[in-house]
């Protein structure tokens, strides 16, 4: 049997990063995670996540994105490199700096998990955003010819489905809902910890070399207005729904100060425009994870919802 | 007064970076060289170039692209990059990536003195070795925001007006030239060290900046029939001109082997359809260097030509 891909995770206390590390250490693959020196040195949840990657075999790597020794330091140790960074682009085009310079990476996943914005109708400034973080990460990797798996994961279940997409909420709201738009665009939530399950099988396969891996289960995909009568049905009870018409919300683009005209223009292409959805994956460019790897019993949006009824 | 930029030279062996190098000392600029370390102990050519090079204050760095500590190491050293490599498309992403990492460069300059590629129309295999040489190097910079200067130098005094541009001539010839297409088309051919004043000139001039530096002076500037011309005249001698129309040229570039039929695309692309002078050198993207820097008394084809009659 071959060996198998030895991983680095950079960005493991962000929103996806931990699940990317964990997924690899349990399906056995050497992992490494890149975790900067603790800026306090008693954070008990930067503690808490270093345990528990110990208790899982997983290597920490104390490094930096911008200390170049330590980041080729921890490349030099791998044959996959995942990105899971929140920051800067900047931030990303150093970690391919350092992929370039130690040259032998098999593949590399920049993190570009979200929606597939090449294909999104986005307004400004999500339209200069989205070419910055990604598009141009994808153009540095095909000019470079390095090889690449770019990973749309939608929208987090944690982040968006336990809420009901509504921003600042910490469950799904029992009393009323803000929808935008007709609320018929269909989008996709994922929980992310069979985001980072799909991530790894996807890391090493041939048929997701150089191709975007979509997270798009039929199974969790829902338009806001069925994902609220979803809901509905659960507790027995009907929300009030307010809804957001386009033109309202491209005013409030408009008229907002950064970064909140960024979240609602981004908002507008994903739940107004459709753009997680609004398209067919073609070979050419894409496979969808969830035919890819049938046997993988990911959480549906359904099951998801239960455990806040 | 201002501090004078330092200076790193990559590429020092070949056929401009020594040029570059001496320019830049003898400006004032602190300036270091990046040497790899002697393949034969004992080369004499190399250690002549040293030598000359140490004569002149300029700082030899041991290092080599694809030894990642010792470029980054070097780049640190510096505020401007120049590379004058020759190799492959991959080192000069080494060197882009190190600047990356660095993060703190005021000014790259690309390999890519030549023509300019862009506007070229090139014929494959040509088209192909532009796109991997040059044009994605400055999709690289332009991406990534690091500031460039683009050096278009045109041809190499040395190297083809001394040659009459006859492959495998060591001087210009006495009885008889071969001329691609009708010999009309303009091409230009600078001296190397005048080109190497002009670089260090525009390497962190204002004017410059993220713009093509066109090395393009008007009496540099002939079709072959007048530059065959201007030499029968020197010599007192009328040349035997062989003309090898277009449709041959371009069948001699599909029968040929590699390298052969890159050569032979190259030399159509500058010598039929005159892509280093068939366009205006727009404010938008470039500027002339005779133009911008009317003090550097450079050398004339003309004044060039007479040491071989």
């Amino acid at each position: 049997m071959a060996e198998k891909s030895k991983v680095l995770v950079i960005g493991v206390t962000g929103l996806i990063g931990k699940f990317v590390v964990e997924a690899s250490a349990k399906s056995g693959h050497p992992t490494f995670a890149l975790l900067a020196p603790p800026s306090t040195p008693s954070d008990p949840a930067e503690a808490d996540l270093v345990e528990g990657f110990k208790s899982l075999g997983v290597r920490v790597v104390q490094g930096d994105i911008n200390d170049p020794d330590t980041l080729l330091t921890a490349i030099r140790k791998v044959d996959v490199v995942i990105s899971t960074v929140e920051t800067s682009p900047e931030d990303q085009y150093k970690i391919v700096a350092a992929i370039t310079m130690v040259g032998n990476i098999k593949r590399f996943l920049p993190s570009v998990f979200g929606s597939h914005v090449d294909r999104a109708h986005a307004v400004e400034p999500a339209r200069t955003f989205y070419a910055a973080y990604y598009t141009n990460i994808l153009r540095l990797l095909e000019e470079q010819g390095i090889p690449y798996t770019y990973v749309s994961c939608n929208f987090l279940a944690g982040w968006h489905s336990s809420t009901l997409a509504q921003p600042g909420a910490t469950a799904p709201s029992r009393d009323k809902v803000v929808i935008l738009g007709d609320g018929n665009a269909k989008v996709v939530f994922n929980r992310e910890d069979d985001i980072g399950t799909y991530t790894i099988k996807a890391m090493d396969d041939p048929r997701t070399l150089n191709k975007i891996l979509y997270i798009r289960p039929l199974a969790n995909t829902y338009s806001m207005n069925d994902l609220v009568s979803l809901w509905e049905r659960k507790i027995g009870k009907t929300l009030e729904r307010f809804y957001i018409p386009e033109e309202q919300l491209l005013k409030q683009i408009r008229d907002a100060k950064s970064p909140d005209d960024l979240r609602w223009a981004i908002s507008h292409s994903i739940f107004v425009k459709g753009d997680q959805t609004n398209f067919e994956i073609e070979p050419s460019f894409g496979v969808e994870a969830s035919e890819l790897y049938p046997d993988v019993k990911y959480t549906t949006v359904d099951e998801y919802l239960d455990q806040f009824v």
